[in-house]
């Protein structure tokens, strides 16, 4: 078999004719979805409507070329959406050309990051987000957009800042409801959810979001609800094809975007890699994170040259193309090669589109991603961990996207750092008959008078170095027969320095006493640097390999 | 004997007459220091002279009711000075009553939060800091102040932002040095580092700074050096005790103390504790972290009554303090009485002390902070150590006092977490003879075929789940007979959310491929937690007391 050229990407050196079908068909239905939600998503981020549209060609392209996922489909989403909103509002009024540009250079910024992030090899970056910041952070986006989208479903004004001031904004004006939006928009949101019920997870019920658009542009169009009851559509959508280039804004408003399009950067990353290695997983593949940087850095930059706005691998999409038979990205190039036929010839079919029916898509699609299930087992699991899933959630509602995220890393490394201070300290003897020890308050074992065994289960540091010795010297005072000192290390992967002057201190402190301190199981990184230190001199021919020699020993 | 009554502190109740001696020597040499050292510190903080003697009388006593370390001298220090004056001067100009009540104020604030610390028992809220991190940050600090007073020195304009600044502005400025001010200035230096090398560490060194106090402020009487050659003096310092009083400062003011106060009060506790600590220690004395807090918290509180600024436990005069014999804190009671005494009798003779003189007795104070020892010793130990010193004593000069140190803290966490991503995974086997395992790659050991038994070193939690079962997945590709993956758990002292879910995950697609996923040595406390969930049902019977069990089953 001949070789396929290098600078092809693998799936496409290697394709095979019987791949073709599977990804014609998901190329198609992911279409038929992705075209309402691009709409929809643009809206959401406060954008005109074929900045959308814009957004759903070229990054698919860029991703197939780049990407490692057979099955992620890029785009649009919810969640970048509301974050590029959320970075904007502050810098320039939602539709205006200064808001458009700083969505192209968010997009720029966010797609050089991935590129940079993935040619420094940086994929674990995204490690730094825990599963319950990051359930949390998507519950409570999905959220936050799903209220920002009830003002659309019923036809009055925006306003409020947080979630809380969008509520109590809706609640005071009520009684302004305009009737037949109103009816369009909840009308939807009822077929939505009623179709979701009766077709479950079938793929239909993918289809359903076209049918309503469909449904509600016919209705508008026919009796010309736009101009007898006020309804606002989405109007005049410029046909063809995105013209290339790039207009920058300034250096004040790039350095605003800076931390938005990091934030966007790592979140797109995170949801992106968590969908594509799931779905891979399910097909035995594998997905490369750093490929994944590449990929998505490439498509970003690629939005941003064809006049897009941020983009990622999007949850339910990806979901739907593996389950309609995805075999390689081929199926993305595919949806690419349709809208783009759908911005050259069928934009006038939007015109009469209703805002309703588009928030209505989006409702039904965001509340998939709220996950109270997690924080239900993490409750259960892990109450610290339930606790920063309900606080990312609940700083995005009140504080905003950023704010929201941020203080959900901030708690993930708190909570880390205030476990590790209070370390589980065992006295420890042995299990009789064997070379085993265990805690004497958990287990039947034996212990040597004169000799007092610890095992120390976290790494010496800083946070616990005071509260270690501490706990040895009030162990010591309750004992005052003990003249050994055996430490297990069993559990200690690092000893820092502020631990290693603790230790240092406190041997030199017992032999005035004419206590010994001894170490076991000392794991090779520690006794490695340790072996140089003054108290590794001194601790000479008192580090045992076992447990069980220090015990014996002495 | 009978009992003392119990509103006494114990020291007072128990005094033995014996201590006296030593208390009354160490209390009169400890107030030859302070003397020019709270003139000095004053000036450093950018207030009139007279708040440094107010700072060093009722703090002294307040200490001495709740304090716990009998050795600890207490009164206006030089980092804390550079703390304040880098609070206050974004806020007020140096020296104006507005400056005067918001350095008040800011030791009330100080003074209230140690007192909250010290009732919620929050003595470890202090081993945030790591050791190279207060180091870096004393270091940096010295460096700061050093460098601020040497306009003082030689006569010259202040001027400059942060270190480098400064530095800039005094070699622009070089031409306008006053010739009889350095002259003075230098000299004075001169003076006291020859002092200290003719008498290193002997009492009389102690009283070099007065020495050369005396000597400035004659020369100054006698040639009227004020007039006829531009000397900066004291001036005029109000006589007589300060007024009990308290005058806040607005909302917004106070507000914007918060994070100096708190920077204030965990860096002055933590460098109190560790002076107290290490002089207690060479008597046999233990110093109560949680007394501490209210120690320094009631000292505070009654600088803030009597005109103060914020105080704290000096290094320098502490350690004088214990070598000149003081037994008990009666010692800080007749320091406190005898500078009660000057304020009353002899502030007239401060009046033509020269600002030059005082700035080199704070030079030579702030030079022994420096400790460059600390980075060498964490260089060769712990780079990443090294490194937070570096950087915190970097931004100190840099970015300014607070800032260095949120720097500092931000990185030491920083590298805790980067650490602990980046596990040390051991593929261990048994010693010959034993029942005690140890890495392949480190030792003879015994494998048994198809079995695959790992050890990781660290907590399993978000920011290492995906690499650990990289490395899992890597490992089993490399050797397709593994029919068994036994984990060994002697070094997880936590499993978080994130990490069962990785787990969970791996061990079912583990039994997919028909290998068998055991673990050993899995503590108790997080075995506590595992059993109820997913997993743990799964796994029943498949974990193992120890490796030996874990390893010779299946």
């Amino acid at each position: 078999m001949k070789q396929p050229p290098r600078w092809l990407p693998t799936w496409l050196g290697s394709y095979r004719r019987d791949q073709l079908p599977g990804d014609l068909t998901a190329g198609l239905i992911v279409t038929v979805m992705l075209i309402p939600q691009s709409l929809a998503y643009a809206m959401l981020a406060g954008l005109p409507p074929e900045m959308g549209l814009y957004a759903s060609i070229l990054p698919l392209l860029a991703y197939a070329a780049l990407g490692s996922s057979m099955t992620l489909a890029v785009g649009p989403v919810a969640v970048a959406s509301l974050m590029t909103a959320s970075a904007l509002q502050p810098l320039a009024t939602p539709g205006s050309p200064e808001y458009v540009t700083l969505a192209i250079a968010l997009a720029l910024l966010s797609g050089v990051m991935l590129l940079a992030f993935g040619l420094l090899r940086l994929g674990f970056l995204a490690q730094l987000l825990s599963h319950p910041v990051i359930s949390g952070f998507i519950t409570g986006s999905a959220l936050l957009i799903a209220i920002g989208q009830a003002h659309h479903l019923l036809g009055l004004p925006a306003g409020g800042e947080h979630a809380l001031g969008q509520v109590w904004h809706l609640l005071t004006h009520l009684p302004e409801v305009e009737p037949v939006t109103a009816a369009i928009g909840l009308g939807a949101l009822a077929l939505l959810l009623l179709m979701r019920r009766w077709l479950g997870a079938h793929l239909l019920g993918k289809l359903a979001p076209m049918g309503v658009v469909i449904l509600g542009t016919a209705a508008v169009a026919l009796w010309q609800l736009d101009q007898s009851a006020g309804v606002r559509i989405v109007g005049e959508v410029p046909a063809g094809l995105p013209m290339l280039g790039l207009s920058l804004p300034g250096w004040n408003a790039t350095l605003a975007l800076l931390l938005p399009a990091l934030l966007i950067s790592l979140v797109g990353f995170v949801e992106s890699v968590s969908v594509a290695q799931s779905l891979a997983l399910k097909r035995r593949q594998r997905i490369v994170p750093n490929k994944e940087l590449m990929g998505l850095g490439a498509a970003n930059v690629a939005s941003a040259l064809s006049g897009g706005y941020p983009v990622t691998g999007g949850f339910a999409r990806s979901v739907v193309n593996f389950a309609a038979g995805a075999q390689t990205p081929l199926a993305g190039v595919i949806s690419a090669a349709l809208m783009a036929g759908v911005l050259l010839g069928l934009t006038g079919w939007f015109h009469d589109l209703p805002h309703a029916v588009l928030a209505a898509t989006i409702v039904v699609a965001v509340l998939q991603l709220v996950e109270f299930q997690t924080l239900r087992h993490a409750w259960r699991y892990d109450r610290a961990d339930a606790l920063a899933f309900a606080a990312t959630a609940a700083g995005v509602l009140l504080l905003g996207v950023e704010a929201g995220i941020l203080a959900g890393v901030a708690l993930s490394l708190g909570v880390l750092v205030w476990r590790s201070s209070r370390p589980h300290i065992a006295v420890i003897g042995r299990v009789p008959g064997t070379e085993h020890f265990r805690n004497v308050l958990r287990h039947q074992v034996q212990t040597r008078p004169g000799l007092l065994a610890l095992r120390v289960d976290e790494n010496l540091f800083f946070a616990n170095a005071t509260l270690v010795e501490q706990h040895i010297e009030t162990l010591l005072a309750t004992d005052p027969a003990v003249r050994r000192v055996l430490l297990v290390c069993s559990g200690v992967n690092q000893i820092d320095t502020t631990a290693l002057d603790m230790l240092t201190e406190l041997e030199r402190r017992l032999a005035q006493q004419g206590i010994e301190l001894a170490l076991a199981e000392v794991k090779g990184p520690v006794m490695d640097r340790l072996q140089h230190t003054p108290l590794g001199v001194r601790l000479q021919g008192r580090v045992y390999l076992s447990t069980h020699e220090g015990f014996e020993a002495g």
